[in-house]
């Protein structure tokens, strides 16, 4: 498409070459380690990030506005996992105690205990697949890239926290 | 669950905020690149991902198993996305003229004009979203890393290539 007359700052050869390695590396990536979890944790790779990001958070509970912003999946994608993730009996969700309009996701002890199972598999496949191939200085350059796109990203309209879990 | 005593080679915290900062920043510019693509040119990014391979390729046409290879999707996914691309008239299937087993996917006219018409706005959203958001010097060691890591994936088991067309 490159040779059209217009106001396009179309990419060059060599950004053309690094944007196809970086898209086809990251969906492969994401690919191989969801098969990973699949196969031996029975769970997809979307459903392992939310009982991460709940397991790290205050009372391994949060708002379903404030997980649905972490990784900009949209609210009906997110409302579906979770409700699959509630029929496991890994995530219960409870009322927002300081705001009626919000909903909080809370992670179980069963929640816990599944993310605790699949942890040692994933984790292993992470460092074979990304860091084992990357000397320590692409590691952090890596690390410095993606917080600059990162910074650069739309943020997502997110609701205010529900405060009395902001401890 | 860093302080489990197992075998598990964990990562260390400098490793898992690479990794988190990694995840969240790949899947957030997929999702804001679909998010533009489904807005201005009415076509989710996996679509536009096909037609740009197609476009690429000898005679604009590919093996159906060749391209479910070059992103690491399923058969099935793939199969389902270009079915939709042929109702819309982008896409057309047909035989594989030296192996009956083959079935090719080739773009048409008015995929190609698709595609002219979707890249300017997704190639200024890549730049904005990306290579703006870079130095150079980070956009040459990201092209190292992606390929580093690509080399060190599984590769998909792919049916021979349909001969006459490796021109």
């Amino acid at each position: 498409m490159g040779d059209m007359t217009d106001d396009t700052r179309w990419l060059d050869d060599g950004e053309q070459e690094v944007w196809r390695a970086f898209i086809t590396m990251s969906g492969a990536l994401n690919d191989q380690l969801d098969r990973q979890l699949q196969r031996d944790s029975d769970m997809p790779y979307t459903y392992y990030e939310i009982l991460v990001v709940l397991s790290h958070a205050p009372d391994r509970s949060m708002r379903m506005s404030e997980l649905a912003g972490l990784r900009g999946s949209s609210r009906s994608r997110l409302s579906h996992a979770v409700a699959r993730l509630e029929q496991a009996g890994w995530v219960r969700r409870q009322e927002c105690p300081t705001d009626k309009r919000g909903s909080l996701a809370v992670l179980t002890d069963d929640g816990f205990a599944a993310l605790a199972a699949a942890a040692p598999g994933h984790v292993t496949a992470v460092r074979e697949k990304l860091f084992d191939r990357l000397t320590p200085e692409q590691v952090k350059v890596l690390g410095e890239i993606s917080k600059a796109v990162l910074e650069g990203l739309d943020p997502d309209k997110q609701l205010p926290g529900c405060r009395n879990l902001d401890h």
